[in-house]
């Protein structure tokens, strides 16, 4: 069997990652040793670089090769708004929307007391560091409609009441293409307290 | 975006996986990104040393680092016998069930006239070779009990009918339209114990 080892070793790893058992692992270790050298070696240096290459960047914490990222280089986005998110994944998925062309603050994480994580473990510091001579004049709350970003949301509002700027909440409401049937209580609850005229 | 290639790099290769799609890709690659770098070095590594160091056993053409594998290379195991499999996967899931304790041979496949794989794909001529001069008394045909892997067990009857061997072929204890691959190990082992005479 341990002539093997460089199978095994590849099982090892890839089940170590979410959501992969060690028969996915093994069926996806065969998958590459079946595929030509090529892709192995290129899923093998993509891997390899993407954590030497990938830092954060310096201003609003997102992952860049350089040390500004390429939103906050972008000298035709707005420096009005900075929209604050707990994870990258969370920009990306407002940058698709193409509606927001201002600025980014991803907190990497949200409060959790449970999981010992504090204000001092998020990038909260760098953030009211950031407001302090700066052009921004509204901060888009936009943690995730959770319990742990709820009262990070509230969290920020506490301390970022003092500043003269304008705080304001991505909405809650029901999600477009929805059903109201099959959408929960709290859901519609909050959609329609926070109803809006028309 | 383009400050974020290393990360794109990644979820493209990662997606190029047989039931990775660009979300499970995405949510892996953000995984990788946070793990410690000693974990995506060693994922790395793994995947790259997988195509370079594997081979195919000269005998057996099971997949092994030297050029002979564990099991052609181990004196304890029985010389009378040889399973002949469909491919590595199916080996490692008979050596499991721990009942067999000969010699294999690894077919890289399957007759599939539709696919364009005949004989001369397979590494049938190199087992006909091989028995030409061995103490092998017995061929357990242990190719999956599909319609591909029945096709080639009858082949293989036909071609070898002239040798003067005992032909066995695994009992159809295993249910019909598996895979070995993801067959449990009783059943596996079952099979092979009660294979019959053909």
């Amino acid at each position: 069997m341990n002539t093997k080892m460089p199978l095994l070793k590849v099982v090892n790893e890839l089940s170590k990652l979410p959501g992969i058992g060690e028969k996915t692992a093994t069926r996806l270790a065969f998958h590459i040793l079946k595929s030509p050298q090529v892709y192995a070696h290129a899923l093998s240096e993509a891997i390899r670089e993407l954590k030497e290459k990938i830092k954060l960047c310096s201003v609003c914490f997102d992952l860049t090769e350089r040390d500004l990222c390429g939103i906050c280089a972008d000298l035709r986005r707005s420096k009005a708004t900075v929209c604050v998110v707990e994870e990258p994944q969370d920009l990306l998925a407002v940058e698709k929307t193409r509606v927001y062309d201002g600025q980014y603050h991803i907190l990497h994480g949200t409060l959790s007391p449970i999981c010992g994580i504090g204000p001092d473990q998020l990038k909260i510091r760098e953030l009211i560091e950031r407001l302090r001579d700066s052009a921004v004049h509204e901060i888009i709350l936009a943690t995730n409609p959770t319990v742990e970003g709820e009262a990070t949301a509230l969290y920020l509002i506490k301390l970022l009441r003092p500043f003269p700027l304008k705080l304001t909440r991505i909405a809650h409401g029901v999600p477009t293409g929805g059903d109201l049937e099959y959408i929960d209580a709290v859901t519609i609850g909050n959609a329609i307290k926070n109803r809006v005229t028309i």
